[in-house]
């Protein structure tokens, strides 16, 4: 018996930008004439149909003016094709055309379509270069800093992926005008949740500017994008891994994530998450850390943000309940929730913990009583 | 417009150890509960078919005595399943039992299995540990080291997967005794390569102990494998990411692979490697680059490991030509061949630079006199 050393320590700089603005496609165009890809001279333009014909075209047609090869890969847009299938498709799309390990893909669109293209990137030939062109609110404010990439299985949302870090993030806010209002509402979501984690002055600034906002000008939209990669950066370079710290940012998740699922998809993510936070605020309140104006300020500002604060009716509850377990925080079989302190902070419970083990009996009052 | 830098540089340290000697199961499970991998309960073996009655269902029960959680997840032996199709499987197979992110998964097999479970850990709950229990002289010489992990698509072999470093690595010698001849003889494949592009010493080594290895001696097979690892080792340090040195581990792959592919895997990978190999040696004789002596000794020792070294009839030259253009080291639609130098060098093209752009034309020169 014998036995060999593997040594393979190193320094690994995964650092990027992240480019806050209006109408960002010529200077997305510009980046990659200016090398921000080495030696790449291939693209793969990822999207969904709704975002196809608005940016990625465009996106498209400037990389093949440039000189660039480049191909378009669209799905149908939706959290429900957020799937291993997708990814599959997409990538036999990509070696039929004769994708190897010299490409870029350059993922344009939301949440879904930057989760499911930095999976594909993150795995396509071991791993190629990529980059977000980010179009929504919630892709802002949740997709740009983490490298979180996943996609959803049947038995659970977000559990097959991986870490990924891109080569620049674009947030192009001039595309939020062309969403739904009920995505701009979904997209606040996470930024009311950040709010509530960490800063009781975006807390009020979001109280104070909702309508500016929700009419997406210029200047409180540029504020609170920059304030979300702050909050979020803060967090996430604390805990790259998300041992500990990082759970904070799933605050309002744990039954979120469930509503989402069982409300199969009916919901969008911003407005489970809305109604998760709604049931944390109240766990919290039934633990004492937060008061009951506190937690009406939280209920309060998700309605002003046209968002969900109460379980729908053809939600069952019980399968709501199963569903928790289904949580990437589950330990031991034992329900685990991030506990709001006050607003503008959480509850750490030992050093570096940010999880409480919860009695599933808690949990299902508060779910059968909104 | 504003820019907000994400700054991740970090040290990270992969470091692993592999263990080589007959009969590990026990000492894997002694490493365990010594704290090989720190708070994990829960393991999921991952095995095939073929492995799973020898070894799998052992260590199965020696985790289980010992007091863990542990399921096994078999899939059918064989490289056509090392499919994103039998991924999900286990995947949704490990979620209906209730695994998340704190579990370990164990790899116990041959190249296959361990290709496989290292890219299921790689992306379950965004990456668990994993170790490699290897069983074959070909996960030994393969598998051991470098990280890659991979699943083959209709359109391409081992195209589809990421860089995960095992925990630990396990090369249990006396599972070589359970292997068919033609296993032994396709596992040598990629030592005889290793030889062919690193070390005369060990391909001398090789002709002259030919015999004791292929009944599985212990002293030379601990041997082999230590100078497989150290041979892979020493390549893969000075290039993780395989951008140019890595690449000389591709010697006779790129045919290799082709031939595997389009004989629909009739031919086990080290069986196609090896004829890959001797085409790949011509090659480097039509360039000068080794003698008729040294091509010759590359095809006896080969021989001597009871490998085929001719193309069977039943594959269809235009088809395999064609596919040597999914070879992942093809670079804007040109062939690339490492070429191997004498015995135990290969060429250096330029500085860092060990894949030279071939012409269709001499490749299917050589394909088509074999």
């Amino acid at each position: 018996m014998s036995t060999f050393n593997v040594e393979l320590k190193k320094v690994v700089d995964d650092s990027y930008e992240i480019e806050i603005g209006f109408d960002l496609q010529q200077k997305l165009i510009t980046d990659i004439k200016n090398g921000l890809v080495v030696d790449i001279t291939k693209f793969a333009v990822i999207t969904d149909s709704n975002v196809k014909d608005l940016y990625a075209v465009n996106i498209l047609n400037s990389l093949k003016c440039t000189g660039y090869c480049a191909d378009l890969f669209v799905f149908e847009a939706g959290e429900t094709n957020k799937t291993r299938k997708t990814k599959e498709l997409i990538e036999d799309a990509m070696l039929e055309k004769g994708y190897r390990r010299d490409c870029c893909i350059i993922a344009v669109g939301g949440g879904v379509v930057t989760d499911l293209a930095g999976f594909v990137a993150g795995t396509y030939g071991r791993g190629v270069p990529f980059i977000n062109y980010a179009t929504t609110l919630l892709a802002a404010a949740d997709a740009s800093v983490g490298g979180k990439t996943a996609v959803d299985t049947p038995l659970a949302t977000n559990l097959i992926g991986l870490f990924n870090q891109p080569e620049k993030v674009y947030l192009d806010i001039a595309a939020w005008k062309t969403l739904p209002l009920r995505q701009v509402s979904s997209g606040l979501a996470e930024t009311i949740k950040h709010a509530c984690i960490a800063s009781k002055d975006l807390f009020d600034y979001l109280n104070n500017h909702i309508n500016e906002i929700m009419n997406i000008e210029r200047t409180s939209c540029e504020h609170i994008a920059n304030e979300n990669c702050r909050i979020k950066y803060e967090v996430v370079m604390k805990d790259e891994r998300e041992s500990g710290l990082r759970e904070i940012l799933n605050l309002g998740h744990t039954v979120g994530r469930a509503i989402e699922t069982v409300s199969e998809y009916r919901l969008l993510h911003g407005e489970a998450l809305s109604i998760g936070l709604v049931a944390e605020a109240k766990l919290a309140l039934k633990l004492g850390f937060i008061n009951e104006t506190q937690c009406d300020s939280v209920i309060s500002l998700l309605r002003k943000a046209c968002l969900p604060t109460a379980i729908p009716d053809y939600i069952d509850r019980e399968e709501l309940v199963k569903k928790l377990y289904t949580d990437k925080k589950v330990k031991n079989g034992q329900l685990r929730f991030v506990i709001q302190k006050g607003i503008g902070d959480v509850v750490e419970f030992e050093k570096g913990v940010y999880a409480a083990k919860i009695d599933e009996g808690i949990a299902r009052e508060i779910i059968f009583e909104m």
